[in-house]
């Protein structure tokens, strides 16, 4: 249990925390942009020095974009080791001309502070920093062993991290992971993200006559590969809004009890979704709430589709070619290899006479699914409560986040603790982006219990 | 009965008729391009000259574009009137490299000329002007009515066309319209086209979310516009290959007896037509011929397809929008206005919720159906056999030909000839356009042949 006098010495700093966070969202360290490169490694070295201050013996590794920060700090051998992982790049600001006050002048409004990285991950990750500073300013050591992980590649898709963690393997090894790159339910309910939905993304490739034909010449005697491929796609779902792939759900594990009581206590109001997506009615497998189909159950989707003529007008062509890219949402224990070639072999098995057809996989990742009895959620759990001054609610979320799964494939961590401390209507990646101060204040606390709290 | 001191005359000529066809041919009359604006009004200058030396009454007429050339030659009123059209526009000769020789520089290599326009249109055109000049040239008058109409803007879809019918309604009147823009079945099997196919074409638009959605945070809640779409579309046609539309089939009239007979008695070769259109199988509606089915069957075909992402690599969107191009051919005696209903109707009702749809008709075209009994067709199927020394056989094409269409419903034409000089392989449209000099000079035969049958 963090002792009080570390948590007022947090509250006493406030201020100034503030201020340093400001520092940090001043430096425009958009990753996507190469004139920024300068900006990258001075928040690279901001982190540096910062982590330094603390103990940690750290340094930056170059990769062949944007150098990552890696550090540690050793109490005893015989600790815990958690892995702490951030990001010091950001976004893309535009369009600027929708920013109420410049984003890399980080102005405080509201309670909150904005600026292009406020809480996508510059605030979150900063909470530890200033937790780990609060600890050391009061007792002079931490309570068990920190590695810190810091890119700045993360908007740009990592490109450098799996590589790095492949390479370090031993180095990094860690009892448990902890990563605050998201958010609460809301402002207000904090939670921990135990679940994530993996994903199974393809393109599909038909090919039909060898030219594009002319339809009043050739129209009725060849395969239309667009009609093929609409064919194809209409069959990979049944019309309850199941995915029709013969053995898809074999793997699917239900929701417990405890789960689904979770998610129905939840505030959810649906007419509100509905008019935010500006559409009449919601879709989905029958006998599962919003919140369950959208974050535990499985479902198929077609991301794009192209072929033929879309031009202005009229062209009366049967195309040679036409494609889609298709993806499936995977959820505990689905594998994606396993989905991987039952797509493969239902699609090919859809495919009419006169058509050629080509499946390649673009991505994939496994769905993740951390017990609540793990050690570390219960930490985690306690940390939350002492932080926000309530307990965390339990959420799956529907996307999936690379990094998890490399730290399991990897490093062979199991426990990889989401916990947000953002807001789901901060604006991550969007103008007017902001970081609630209590937030930032309330994450603060909420570190320095969890690195006091039983991670193992 | 054409006399055959004209038929002597036109033998004599030969080589003259060549030669004047290959200064036409030398003219680069590209309608799509304006830096031969110029050369469009040569061209047209070049056959409004030589038909005044006709003793035709005739005329230029502007249009927004490229003039028409308009002119008569009445023998007596009490004669029928034929009216004949072709266009001296050519198609642009891209690429140019793949030409043997210049396209502009007309050259005569294996009994035939080849240049741009040999046999779209100039070649085919031409051969009414010396069919008339060697009629003159022998009995000093036409054995009927005549008037000549002559479009530079055919190959961009005649945009002036239908309106000059409009205003020049009772001065173009005739009882029968003679085109000769297409070819023969094959070089040496002369046909008359008394059939063509109609068309309805569509876009259909739809629109689910109002932005595009993450498929990790929005997947298995809304409906998808891509997969609304393809479900749609699966559904407009049967699994035996036939249109699903209510009532589609309502109006189509069954092939005779003759028609069947008479297309089962065209060389056909399925083989080398798979092996060109590099497919392992044909398709279409069960119980019908292929050359039945691409000329005289109705069929739905998607010319396009769009929507989400189709990029390199993987995007998880749920696109907010999506769409397709849809037509159908038709065939005598559906009507496009009535399909345009029908086809609308169905496919509001196949739209699942959550999505808004949109049809809007982009082209119609009704289908066309000569009766073999026309006096007009007899006469043409007597001068075929003059000129060509066999008899024609009887064809459907599966395209439309918009001008037939205006000839019917702008000045009340039941009678349109469509009489192919040319051959099949003769690459319209294509680089070495060619033209045989045999189905040149056969064709002038014909001609004359024809003008003096019997047409009413």
């Amino acid at each position: 249990m963090v002792p009080a006098t570390i948590l007022a010495r947090i509250d006493s700093q406030k201020q100034r925390y503030i201020n340093e966070l400001q520092d940090f969202l001043r430096i425009p360290s958009i990753s996507t942009y190469s004139q920024h490169i300068r900006d990258i490694r001075r928040a690279a070295e901001f982190v540096l020095s910062h982590i330094r201050k603390l103990g940690f013996q750290a340094s930056l590794h170059e990769t062949e974009r944007h150098p990552l920060v890696y550090g540690h700090l050793q109490t005893s051998p015989e600790d815990p080791t958690l892995l702490v992982y951030g990001h010091y790049d950001v976004q893309p600001p535009e369009p600027l001309e929708e920013w109420i006050s410049p984003p890399f002048e980080p102005a405080i409004r509201d309670g909150c502070v904005y600026a292009r990285g406020a809480t996508d991950d510059k605030g979150q990750f900063f909470t530890y920093l200033k937790a780990m500073e609060a600890i050391m300013d009061v007792r002079g050591s931490l309570p068990l062993n920190v590695k810190i992980l810091v890119e700045g590649e993360e908007e740009i898709a990592s490109p450098s991290l799996k590589p790095f963690l492949e390479k370090h393997k031993t180095e990094l090894s860690a009892q448990v992971a902890v990563i605050s790159d998201g958010s609460q339910f809301a402002h207000g309910i904090p939670a921990i993200t135990y679940g994530l939905r993996g994903l199974s993304y393809f393109q599909i490739d038909l090919t039909g006559p060898r030219i594009d034909l002319h339809s009043g010449i050739f129209g009725g005697i060849v395969t239309n590969p667009i009609q093929a491929l609409t064919e194809i796609l209409y069959h990979l779902k049944n019309p309850d809004g199941t995915v029709a792939i013969p053995g898809f759900y074999d793997d699917v594990i239900d929701l417990e009890k405890w789960e689904r009581e979770e998610m129905a206590s939840l505030p959810h109001d649906e007419d509100a979704l509905r008019s935010y997506l500006g559409i009449d009615e919601l879709a989905g497998e029958r006998g599962y709430t919003t919140l369950e189909r959208k974050t535990a159950r499985p479902t198929l989707d077609v991301n794009g589709i192209w072929g033929g003529f879309s031009g202005e007008g009229a062209k009366t062509v049967i195309p040679s070619r036409a494609g889609a890219k298709v993806s499936m949402r995977l959820v505990p224990n689905q594998k994606q290899r396993r989905i991987e070639s039952l797509f493969v072999d239902f699609v090919k098995s859809l495919a009419p006479r006169g058509v050629r057809i080509k499946a390649t996989t673009l991505h994939g990742a496994d769905p993740v699914l951390i017990s609540r009895d793990k050690p570390g959620i219960r930490a985690a759990e306690q940390a939350i409560e002492i932080g926000f001054g309530k307990k965390p609610v339990f959420l799956r979320e529907g996307g999936s986040i690379p990094i998890v799964n490399w730290f399991k494939e990897v490093l062979g961590l199991e426990t990889v603790l989401l916990l947000g401390w953002g807001s789901p209507d901060d604006g991550a990646h969007s103008p007017n982006e902001r970081f609630h101060l209590d937030d930032y204040h309330r994450g603060i606390r909420a570190v320095a219990a969890l690195l006091h709290e039983d991670l193992v």
